[in-house]
C-alpha cells in the first residue's frame, strides 16, 4: 500500500490533477487555484488526440482514449488522481480499473461535499447544452437527491468565457446565480465549469450572505487527499476488478 | 430526410451493425441471426485500437474511439445504426451526436421491448463483473422500473463460451436462467450478452412455459427499422445537438 | 407461433388496430395515418356501451369492457394488437390476459421510442384534466424517467379540436409546444391524444430545428410489427398469465 | 355537504361497503367482521356481469364496469364509499369521479395507517399471480416505499381457501407469515385478501411478540369514517373533476 | 390491550394531543378546533425547556426532550396519542418507543389523508425556512409522491400570525394558496402549520370550487381514533422496539 | 472566516470530536484511532442527561439536547465538529444551525467517501434494531443509492461487544461481513458502530482480496478537514439559518 501518508515512507505522496481537455491555460487555471501538502503534478490531454474543450461524449470519449493511452503504463507513479472535468468523465471509471489508488471526479466531489454544508445544492454551468449532459451524469452516479436546485446554465460558452469582458462574464454568471439562488432555493452553488474558475468570489459576491459557493477542482483535490489520509484504496471487487 | 423508406426512393435504406469487439467471430454470429428487408451492413472495431472483447469502462472508452475514428467520416452512408454491446456503450450516444438517423443501442432495445410483453423482465449475463457495469449503465439509461428482476451471471467469462463444450454452457446458462425465474419472479429474460446468441432457445426450453426469452440484437434492429419506417430523426436540441 | 411474419406462412400476419372510444371519425382519422406491410384491421368500440370520447376512469372502464365483450372470442383472428387511448388503458392488460400476441398501447410505445431519439420527452395533451391522469399511468408503466419534460395540456377540450378552425387550433397547440420546449426543454415532443392526428408537422414548424416531434398510434403500429417480427409473445408466467 | 357527521343532521351518515366480486359469501365475511357508529350498507357485485372472484385485469375491468351500472344513479345516498378489493381497483378512481363523497380502497388504506405502526410493512397475498399485481398497484398509488417489506404469496388460491380444511390453510399461511417476518424483517403484515379475513389471529399467534397484522377492510372502512367525520370531499379540481 | 375502545371497558379511551410548543394559546386554538367521542387531554410543552414556536432541529430537539422527560412515566394514562407539530417531530419516534399505544403525527396523517381526496397533493406553510425543512421530512417519512404539488411558503413568521390583521393573514395566506393552485396544479391544500388553525375555511374560500383544504390536527386525531378503533398497537419488532 | 485553515492564522484550526454517548470508553476509542495537523479536542455527553449508549430515537433525543446544552454557548471555539454517532444524529443539524463551521456526521461521511472507491456500498452494523433506523437514516439523507448493499446487523449487542471475547466478536463481525460480500455483492464494506473500532483490520483480513473497508470515524474528520481546508461554511440560506 504505497499511497498511504506516512512520516517514514520513502517519497512523499504524489497527487495527479489531470485536465482531460487538451488545453493548457485550462490546466494553468487550475494550478493557479489548488495548493497541497502533497506532491501535485499537473497533467494536461494531448493536443493530437483529444479535444481542445470537451463538449459532449464523443469528445469525451477522444478525451478519455487519449489520457489513457499516455498514462496507462506509469499510474503508480501515483497515489491519487484527480480528474478535473466537470461531468461523469469515464476517464475515472478507466482510472479506478487501472490503479489501486484512489480516483476522484469533480463533479461527485463537489456534490459529495456540498451534501454536507446544506440542503439545496445547484450547478452553474456554462451553455444549455450541458444541462441534460450534467442531468444524465448525476443521475448515473446515484446523486440526484443530492442536486435538488439543479442546473441552470449562464448560456455562456467556453469561447465567450474567454473572449468576453470579465466584467460581462460575471454578469451573464449572477444572473444565472440569481436564478438557483431565487426560483430554485438553492442554498449551495457549485460553479461547474474549470473555465470558471476563479469567478466563484464574484458570484459569491452576488449572492445573499449565507450561500456557499463552491469550486469543484478543490473539492475533488481536498476529497482525494482525505481517502489518502485513510490509506483507502479503489475496490477491486466489483466494477473495478483490475483490467 | 434521406432515411425514410419509401418505394420510391433512390437508395434502399441501410442499416449499420455495428460490432464495437475487434472479434470477427461475434460479427459473424450476429450476422447470422438476423436478417430484414433493408440493406444490412455489419462492421466489426478495428484490431489494431479496440479490444478483442469488452470488459470493463477501459475497454469501452478504446472501443468507442477506434469506431468514431472510423466511422464518422461516413455516418452519412446510413440511415440506421445499431450498436450491438450489451452495455450503455458510449459509442451509442457518441452516433446520436455525429448523425441525424437513430442509433438503438441493444441494451436499451431488450428493456424497452420486453417491458411490453411482460413485468418482471430480468437479464442473464456472463461474468460476475458484467452485474455492477450493467447495474449502473440501467440506471443511467433511465430504465431501472423496467428491470424488475434484475441482473443475474452465469459465472461463465468470455473464453468459457468459446472453450466449454456447448452442453455445459448450456447448463451453466440454465441454473442461471432458474435465478431468475424462480427466486427473481422473472418474466422476460434478455440474453444479456452477444457472445450468448443463439442459445436463447436452449434457455427457453428449461424454463417453464410461457416464459419470454429475448435475443438483444434482434430487439436493436427492430427497434430501429420501426423509428426508421416513422422517418424519426435524432433530436438535435438537447443532448445530441451536432458535435 | 402463428404470428410470426414468414414468407412461407398459410396466411398474412393480421394486427388489430383498436379505437377504444366510439367514434368511427377517430378511427378513420387513424386509419389515414398508418400503414404498414401486414394486413391491418381497424375496431372502434361499440356506440351502445363505450363513450364517444374517453375523459376518465369510468370512460376507460366502460369503454375497456365493451371491447372486451366484442373481442374477447375473437382474439385468435389477430397476430398483433395496437389500442390506440393515450393513456394506460386497461383494455392493454386485458387483451394480454387474454391473448399470447403482442399487445401495445401507444402511451407507452411513444415514450419508449422517443428514449431513442432524445434525453428530455414531453407529452403535449389536450384538457388540464388529462395533466394527473397521464403522470398517473406514465408512473404505472414505470415510465416517469422518460418523461423528464413532463405533460402540457393546450387546454382544448376534444370538442374544442373538432370545432374550432383549424389554423386556431394549430396557433394554441404551438403554444403548449412552446412551454415544453422552452420552460421544459423538451427535445421530443409526443402529441399525446388521438384526436391531433396530423397536426405533427404543423407543430414540428413552429418549435426550433432538430426537434423531434412523435405521434403515438404509429410509434404503437411499429413497436407493434417490431415484435411480430421477432416471433415475441406476452409472457405468461407473471401478472400476464392466461385468464 | 350531506355527507358530514353531526348530531343535528335529518339522517344519520350512511357508508356503502362494496364487495366488487360477485359472491355473496365475501360479503358475508365482510359484514361479519366490521361495525361503526353509522349505516353501513353492503352490496355485492351482480352474478351477471361481474366475475365471482377476481384474478386479473380483465375480472377488474367487468368488475368495476358492472359495479358502476348498478351504482351510478344512487351514489348520493351515501356518505362515504369503501372498496372493498385488495387492489387499486378501479371502481375506486370511478367513484371518486361520480361522487363527492369519501372513496376509499382497502389496499391504500392498510398502507397508509400500517405506515404509523411501523417501518417495515409487508403484504401476505394468495396466489403467486396477486405478486405482480400487486407490486403494480402499489408503484401506481405512489406507495410503494411504504411497502418496504414487499408482497408475498402463500400459494394459495381461492379455491383452496375454501376447500381446504381451515388448519391447512392457516399452516400455509403461517409459513408465508414467516417469510415477511425473518427474511423481509417486516413488522406490520396486511392480510391482502378479502377471502383471508377472520385469520388475521391466527397469524398474529404464529408471528413473534409485538407483530402487528392488519385487516384491510377494517383498515378502509376506519379511514373512510375518519373522512367522514372531518368533512372531508373528493377533490374536483384534478383528476376527479366530475365526469 | 387496554386500548381498544369497547362498550364494556372500565374507562372510556383517552388521547393525549400534544403541542410540543411551549405555548398555551396554540393549545387553546388546538382545542377549539377538534372534537371526539373519547376522552381528550391537551398538553403543552414545558416554558423551562422548550422553545415558544418550533423553528428549526435545536428546537425540536429540545422540544422532544422536556416533553418526553415529562410524559415518559404516565404513558400508560393515554390510548392513542397525536403529536399537533407540522413535522416529522422526533417525538413521534420517540414515543412509538416509549408506547404500545398508536401515535401519529399530524404532517404524516393529513399527506396520508389527502391522498385518498385527490392526486396533487400540496402544502401551505409559514415561513420560508420550513420549505427545505418540510422537504426533508416528508421524503423521511417515505412520502414524497404523496405531496406532488410540493411545498409553498407564505413568507409569514410567526409573529406575523400573531401580530398583523386577520385580512392581512388571510391575503397572504391566499397568495400562496394561489401558487400551489395555479404553478403547481394542487387539488389538495393542507395548511401546514399549528398556527394557521381555523384559517382554513378562509383559505378554501379563495380557492376555486372543488379544491379541499385540509387542517392537518384534526386529520392527525381522526387517523388516532381510527387506529384506536381497529384496536392497532405500535409494532415493537422493528424500528420501535420497546426503549 | 476564522475557521480557514492559513499560515500566519493567530491560532491553529481546531476541530471538535463529539461522541454524543455518555461513555468516557468510547471517546477514548476514537481518540485512539484518529490523528490530524490540527488541534482536536474531544468530548463525551454528560452523564447526567444522555444515555450511555444510544440505542433508538429517544435516546438520540436527549443525546442531542444534552450535547446542545453544554456546548451551545462555545461553539465558536472550533472550526469545524464531527458527531461521532453512526447516525443521522439529530446533534449534526443542530449544530449547523447554531454554528457556520462545517459539521460531519459520520454516517453520511462514510457513505460518501465509500461512493468514490466503489459501487456497491454496505453498512455492518451491530443489533438488528438498528437495521430499520440506519435504513431510514440513510434515506432522510438521501443517500439510499449509495447503500446499494445495503445494512447488514451481526446481531451483537453493544453489552455483548464489551463482554465477549474478541475472538468471538470478530468470528460474528466475519459472518456479517460475509453476507454483505456474498450475498449482497457489497465492494466497500462501512464498520457502522463507534464500538466497533479497530476491528476493521480484522473484518478485512476475512474479506476476499480488494474489498476496501472503511471506519466512519476517520472518514468524518477527512471530511471535515477537506471541508475546512477549502475554507467551507454551513450555507446559512436555507435549512441552516441561523436559529
Amino acid at each position: 500500500m504505497p499511497f498511504i501518508l506516512s512520516a517514514d515512507a520513502a517519497r512523499r505522496p504524489r497527487v495527479l490533477v489531470i485536465n482531460p481537455n487538451a488545453t493548457e491555460a485550462f490546466t494553468e487555471g487550475i494550478r493557479g487555484s489548488v495548493s497541497a501538502d502533497v506532491e501535485l503534478d499537473f497533467y494536461t490531454a494531448p493536443a493530437a488526440h483529444a479535444p481542445a474543450s470537451i463538449e459532449g461524449m464523443t469528445d469525451e470519449i477522444h478525451s478519455a482514449s487519449a489520457c489513457i493511452c499516455e498514462l496507462r503504463a506509469h499510474v503508480d507513479k501515483w497515489d491519487g488522481f484527480v480528474v478535473a472535468c466537470f461531468a461523469d468523465h469515464p476517464l475515472v471509471h478507466a482510472l479506478r480499473e487501472l490503479s489501486n489508488a484512489p480516483v476522484v471526479g469533480i463533479l461527485e466531489a463537489a456534490l459529495l461535499m456540498g451534501a454536507s454544508l446544506g440542503t439545496r445544492v445547484g450547478i452553474l454551468t456554462t451553455s444549455p447544452r450541458w444541462e441534460p449532459l450534467l442531468e444524465r451524469d448525476v443521475a448515473s452516479l446515484g446523486l440526484s437527491k443530492l442536486n435538488a436546485a439543479g442546473i441552470v446554465s449562464s448560456g455562456l460558452g467556453r469561447l465567450d468565457l474567454e473572449e468576453l469582458p470579465r466584467a460581462s462574464v460575471i454578469k451573464v454568471l449572477c444572473t444565472a446565480a440569481d436564478v438557483l439562488q431565487d426560483r430554485r432555493r438553492a442554498d449551495v452553488i457549485i460553479i461547474g465549469c474549470v473555465g470558471l474558475q476563479g469567478l466563484e468570489e464574484a458570484v459569491g459576491e452576488v449572492c445573499q450572505p449565507g450561500m456557499v459557493v463552491l469550486e469543484p477542482v478543490r473539492c475533488g483535490l481536498e476529497l482525494c487527499l482525505g481517502l489518502m489520509r485513510m490509506g483507502a484504496r479503489t475496490s477491486k471487487l466489483g466494477m473495478y476488478e483490475l483490467a
